[in-house]
């Protein structure tokens, strides 16, 4: 049983993470979250908190913009994967393998340049070239396969066993999730550092590292956590709705990074219990949002971090005064940018 | 004579300025930019210093990009604007006028509209029809003429008369000067908040209030300063090496905002004994620039911030380990975008 059939949602239903090499020292708290940030402070940019009038107009809200977009490899997803390729690293581990949309793999990648690990990483067939390329110039393996988040997870239960390489599950690992919880930490740092609260985050929700990331970060603070789906793939929509992590059917979004089809059971146990809402954009409001941080904001997102933007133009007023938004990451296709210009 | 055909380079010869209302009260030096800093803080963004490593890789230093595409209105042009305006609606100024490629125009629209003043922009018939709407949307009045920088000088002289509103002269203005520093200044402070000292900045050199500006924040500081200039309109190359502003032939290059084909008289002052070198960048490596920020920076920026990012790419390495860039703006035309990517 992989994660793409999970009917658990606890943290040790991770039957993609090999032998639990990744997980035993993590306890996903608050606590966790602010620990990873003080392993990562040295080794990733801190990005930073972009504010943009016109956007704010639009919004009726103050957008505090976290922008992840800058980060090393180009998303925020980095933070999960030195954390997890370093607790790998130092346990003896041979090399790694994931499945990832992208973003993940990107990272992935770059973590075991650093760690000197081989990597593998298998992505779905119509993943971005731009994404592919830049994770053969981090000098890993790329394999790809359909697009369906089953159809990978049975190629890394595979290929993990042939090379003896241990599985970074990118929605299960416990590092991961507190690594990418990071991002949504720093954000509420610095809007404090300027005499902020925020009252509300957006973040986009694909498999969910993103959104249990940040349900973790914003533990007893008082902010709403407000997850941002396409309306083509309403994972957590759907999973919220009829009590647990399901498959929904596959309709094309241009948010590549937010195609995974089910949420993943780690994540919906955290997000079940903590967020405020979830909220669908259609593909015209992603590529409107997308073009919006292009022209107004002056930022390179992709259509992921854009579903975020685009569900805070829409609906921020109605969480509160000043709300954050993940902007996850830049990875984004040339010629997609240059049509939607 | 307008400042086109300035033959004497000091504040004085400052003839589209109107009545010199804009000019008595500054003092041009350190002092003043960082008295301008101080009056600014709170009306403007605090632009992040973006750091990428794809970009180090490629210049062979440590870039650290002042992203002021990132500032208020697109462009740093928004400092000077605001200082200039506002010391003139406080001495009772009817309106403003100005002549600009576009990026003072939408500055000073938007600080006139900030102020309550009418204001008349003077543009080049080929500005960027995204400049002059974002100018439109700011509620100012925009005349088109010919694309030489005497031409726009000479409507200013004419509409001035006119309407009886004094002129912010976007090269010759000592408050715009001042207030254009502030971006240098900002970025050293930055910087320094971090630990490094920059070894040098490279600005954009259109009519030159950036390097003006860039080289009143440096004085004194051991921080060389380094101008970016098309080829195509090697305005400040030209001057340096005659000794004195001369209108340079015009030729096509994609930086609108470094097309002035005369550098002012003030800012050849300034340079003159303060600058390090002033270095060219092709129209390929403008658009290569352009099209790295867009995808490895993941930042939108204009040609003429590209140019400054070509010659840090090109030639950083030669002036330091640690080598600033000013980011001037972000205001590009979507289809140029586009065409790059």
């Amino acid at each position: 049983m992989g994660i793409g059939h999970a009917r658990e949602h606890t943290p040790a239903d991770n039957r993609t993470g090999g032998p639990d090499r990744g997980q035993e020292s993590a306890r996903l708290d608050g606590a966790a979250v602010e620990r990873a940030g003080q392993r990562l402070a040295s080794r990733i940019w801190r990005t930073p908190v972009v504010r943009c009038e016109p956007l704010d107009a639009r919004s009726g809200a103050r957008l505090w913009l976290k922008a992840e977009n800058l980060q090393v490899g180009g998303s925020f997803k980095v933070r999960g994967a030195l954390l997890a390729v370093e607790h790998l690293a130092s346990h003896g581990s041979r090399g790694v393998i994931a499945q990832s949309t992208g973003n993940h793999a990107i990272a992935v990648a770059l973590a075991a340049r650093r760690y000197g690990l081989p990597a593998v990483l298998v992505l779905p067939g119509d993943a971005p070239p731009a994404k592919v390329q830049r994770i053969r110039e981090a000098g890993a393996e790329v394999v790809t396969t359909g697009t369906l988040l089953a159809d990978r997870v049975a190629v890394v239960a595979e290929l993990r066993e042939l090379h003896g390489y241990d599985a970074i599950d990118p929605y299960q690992n416990p590092h991961v999730i507190a690594g990418q919880g990071t991002a949504t930490a720093e954000l509420l740092e610095q809007t404090a550092q300027q005499g902020v609260g925020l009252d509300a985050v957006v973040v986009p929700v694909g498999g969910g590292s993103a959104i249990a990331g940040a349900c973790l970060a914003t533990e007893g603070r008082g902010v709403s956590v407000v997850g941002a789906e396409p309306e083509a793939v309403p994972a957590l929509t759907t999973a919220l709705r009829v009590g647990q992590p399901v498959t929904v059917p596959v309709e094309y979004t241009i948010a590549d990074g937010l195609r995974p089809d089910r949420i993943g059971a780690l994540p919906f146990a955290l997000a079940h219990r903590a967020v405020a809402a979830v909220e669908t954009a259609s593909e015209e409001a992603i590529a409107d949002a997308m073009r919006a941080a292009f022209l107004q904001a002056r930022l390179v997102i992709e259509p992921a971090a854009a579903t975020a933007l685009a569900i805070a133009l829409e609906h921020a007023s109605r969480h509160g005064v000043d709300v954050g938004v993940l902007l996850s990451g830049g990875n984004v296709e040339p010629s997609l940018a240059a049509s939607l210009l």
